[in-house]
């Protein structure tokens, strides 16, 4: 039976071909109807913008479901008959929703240019060259932040993140510095030129920490932390937003949009790994919402490749690999001494693997023209 | 804006109200037509299965859309011509296929009730009590074979399990005895009056295994073999179909439609935990799985307790949780002293554990009226 | 070469003997040293809780491992000697967190017996017959929750769940009505004798829906926000914690730690279903989890069967699975017309489908002595 | 009580330094002793080796557990005395293994130059650039195979692939064209000058597809069907593993392993895409996964980007991330028509969407030096 398929080549019979004809002329006169309604569901959906209803109406969808199953005579079941309205109905509701332009603010359909987000003094996304932001996991004390912000500076680094309130899975672990960390940050930050990025947990700590930082970082946890979304919407500084742990690239940006509907468009989307079956790595480096990201979307994206693979044997190929999907830059965890850092002291590199990272990276950069190295890494 | 949807008693403007009269006589308008369409459709599908053509036409249904895109004038785009009309093909194609009775034949709109198998006399599924199916992992001498079988004939369980020949991952390890250990478990089997069931691994071995064996198991990492499920389905002998370790509900019944569709309806599916990021467990029983694959079709299906969690301690609450949902029996590994056993040795209880999961399970066994107790366990 | 293990009745070499004999003597010498080496590790473990010190130094640990790879002379290479004494270190740590009493406050070794969280007058957990929590998902209007609360009360409901604050993936849909929703809610609870349950989405409204809601829902998108756990910790309310999509066990457990840390020992766990690849459920209802929760956790634990499988078929196996290996109730979403719903349209169920499901769990509910029924359901 | 951790400059009290004196004398008397242990293990080995004896021998290993515990006086409880030997037993049995020589042929410690695999004339691996394998899902008559060899020729590729037995999760779709498909294929290639490549399905076709193709393809479903992997062992070409759909690194290396054990060293990898949770794309490309196999094993590494993301707008991402991170090439599926293609036929480009792919990826291709352009792409 299966062969039966295998050559499509045989000669048609003539009742086929006259049965033909009637589906053809069919077609078109369903085009036409098709065409019909939704001229007329633009109307409706003009007047609706005007009078200030909403486009969706449930209950008028139901009634026209049950006018037409009460109409139906067959060969079709009802239930196949309600599932290609509910199509007709939908394609219509996204022909209002164009013209109402409501698309969403995150998309190319949107705003074809690449957004380019200022941090500090430097670019990230459009045609610049990709970043490089790197610092500690978490601050622990003036002269741990210090000692790191000369090295970053001296390896033309212009970017340093540094947690100052830390998400930890267990209550019992080190939660950072607070504010004092925020403060030891943005002054070793100022103190070697670099801006500063740190992540903030609570919409309650948005004002402070945009007092401090220059970027505001929402963490994988946070994703989807709507009122934090909405308050650092209104911070007045741009926003990196990672993509969750098992986030789908929708959920994720659609979690960007409600920072641009918040009226904040800085933002850089960061993907850091997903959760996945595999054993051999912390999380999966997902490339493909990385070029999904940058196809749909005119946002700066970033790689943390410190938490995708979690292991450092992985850092110099993740970067490349982020880099010829075309991130905008990526992120990595750098402490001057990992044995006794006070979290995530198995990912974190120290400043001799940091230098072996900038020299695989530096000569394996050349990924396109334009993008001739990690920027910032001249030191 | 969001607010602007929470109360829908609006008044509804005349206009729109005329707007939607119109779309009312579209939508009868448009519903004809489709039901004409199927009605020619279903002619011509009557035509092809009397010339013995196929039914999916991929270069007739590209002309088709090709003169629709042709004659559209919008509003809809081309793209969205095409999505909807593929709705309107897919369901026509349906129709044609339904009058074909080409149904699958593990649907249950195909046959609705449960289809019980035999395994030696013991009769799984429909309104028979759970099984308890139980044995070692492999089957390792006549010695502990034997003491299995004389163990679990004293416990009144009437099938045993035990594998000759063994899937695994690494080369170097234990790989069954083979065709030895086929003939041992047999022996083993008819000495104390149990039906058994092995693994076959290889279309090769099919006829060795069902030769030795009153049932044959087909693991999860076969679960796509198709080959060995076209000589499974010749053997003669029931199968037990595993679900693969990432296989989906779709997936698992459609390789089982390759042992019905093979001429063989002896069929037991067996849910084993499927490959989630839970660390915890071995991999994690799903419970939908069971109750969907009963809804769907009317094959028994059995839940492997051992292999879904993977922990002693989760054998009887994933137990209680498969007969819950309406499994038709459960798989267990024991094994007289898992610490030496040559494989799986981590996972299989001994004779005492069993003892205890019996009097647990017992216990609460009093699942539903007729499933008084775990079938084969009043020893 | 594999069926060279086959069996393990080999004669001993002599040979083999003897050194056997020196292996053995070494055992023992080498578990001598270890058990005085914990008894130091114990008695310096008390002298820095004494002195207020953190028990694990990494400094510490770093010199002991470069003593020892310096002192190594072989056979193990360094990255094993350094992996054995990370082991051994480790287990003496183990030993002085025992002694420190640092157990966590959720675990069963703190607190044998199990937790009964009291919800209006209702008690969840122990010995207590499973609870059922219905409602809908968002709270519309006054007539809708009006309409449930009346309805639900008639059947012998005694919890009511409704959404006051939604959170939504897109920014654009319906976000409930706030405030208002709250007292809404309240309202038609305290017309019909209900306690009331509703989710808080941030640490900002903790003291708003506590004043209130009987109980506060963390949802699974807010299980690691940490600052709203410790807003809902002092609460002085009861919380209920929901797993998150992707989060492992023991990553909920922790989330439950928070809460139990920050004072709140009234703490209600809720399975909900985990992300994974099968497509024909929304989620997957991972069952392990709640034997898990169980076994390793006091508290009482709940499993959402509307999100769990996000389909209407199986509300009644999911049900009976949860409480087949020990949940202490679960919740659903009841809707009077689930078609015009504001959100979750397709999952709610209307009454004449809970009437049904009461039926149909109600029958098969007796599970266990003591737990002959639904709660709050002889209607 | 988390802030206790912040600082580590704590001094250090005098009793505690004289604690960890003897702790240091401890540590060292343990190694001694393990080393010795370990020098009297190798012994042993030797002496089973000699004798054919196995070297595990899990009645050993419990009897001198039950010596340990029935020794044990504490602190440490039987448990972690267990665990911890068993680490030690662990260390010493891998001595033995790497003593007798069975360390794993895939790996690197075993053979650290890279393999180069010979496709007909071509080679893949090592210094050589990155090849193309290009072809259609199935072959499906000799015009359709012919077309798309001359086409591939004329753009400069080497190597064509093209199905003959078809793995379909559905019994009633296109299976192929079996013995036939074969012969088209590779009389096709030989017109062309091409190599053929052609997935094989089951151990009894390994002769019939060695005799028409110059590389053996094993799918994803098949990548544990251990029977096939030792029958294409013995094929006498070379072989393409595909990852299996949830194959952990871990298994996909130890299937690899079954055909060097099995006399087979000219094996290439090929990571096709993991299932995930994530819905925008088929399937998720780990290219963790191909950095991590690069690192690990000396064999040589392909990536499938037409499986990986089922999305013909993510090949030329997916293939400048593969050979960012050291892939040495990729596989594609290109058809006449795919709207048309009996499978696979919304995955499939057509040749002009080929040549763009070949414009896009030369463009971009200067990836590291010798790796100018995807090799067999000069037309």
């Amino acid at each position: 039976m299966p062969r039966r398929h295998a050559r499509y080549d045989h000669t048609m019979d003539e009742r086929v071909t006259r049965l033909r004809e009637r589906i053809d002329a069919l077609n078109i006169e369903l085009l036409e109807r098709l065409s019909e309604r939704a001229e007329v569901a633009e109307a409706i959906g003009r007047l609706q913008t005007e009078l200030g209803m909403s486009h969706y109406d449930p209950v008028r969808e139901q009634a026209m479901l049950d006018a037409l199953t009460h109409a139906n005579r067959g060969p079709f079941s009802d239930a196949v008959v309600k599932s290609l309205f509910k199509q007709v109905f939908q394609a219509s509701m996204q022909l209002e929703h164009d013209q109402d332009k409501t698309r969403y603010l995150t998309s190319r359909q949107t705003r074809d240019a690449d957004t380019v987000v200022h941090v500090g003094g430097v670019p990230i996304g459009g045609e610049h060259p990709p970043v490089l932001i790197a610092g500690p996991c978490a601050i622990e004390s003036s002269e741990q932040v210090g000692t790191i912000a000369a090295f970053l500076a001296s390896r033309g680094v212009r970017i340093m993140r540094g947690g100052a309130f830390k998400p930890r899975t267990d209550p019992y672990s080190f939660q950072g510095l607070g504010v004092d960390g925020l403060r030891l940050g943005r002054e070793a930050a100022d103190a070697h030129g670099l801006a500063f990025v740190t992540e903030v947990m609570d919409a309650a700590d948005v004002v402070a920490c945009a007092e401090y930082a220059h970027m505001l970082q929402i963490g994988a946890r946070n994703m989807q932390n709507f009122t934090l979304l909405r308050a650092a919407a209104r911070s007045g500084r741009p926003v990196l937003l990672k993509r969750g742990l098992s986030a789908t690239i929708e959920e994720w940006v659609m979690a960007a949009e409600y920072l641009l509907h918040g009226g904040n468009d800085q933002v850089v989307l960061c993907e850091r790994g997903i959760r996945t079956f595999e054993r051999y790595t912390r999380n999966t480096l997902d490339v493909s919402a990385v070029a999904l990201a940058k196809l749909e979307t005119h946002l700066p994206i970033l790689v943390d490749v410190t938490h995708s693979g979690g292991r450092p044997d992985l850092l110099v190929p993740l970067t490349k690999a982020g880099l010829a999907v075309g991130a905008d830059g990526v992120m990595i965890e750098v402490h001057p001494n990992p044995a006794v850092a006070l979290s995530d002291n198995k990912q974190q590199i120290d400043f001799e693997a940091f230098d072996a990272y900038l020299e695989a990276t530096r000569y394996h950069g050349r990924l396109s023209p334009g993008r001739t190295e990690l920027y910032g890494a001249e030191g």
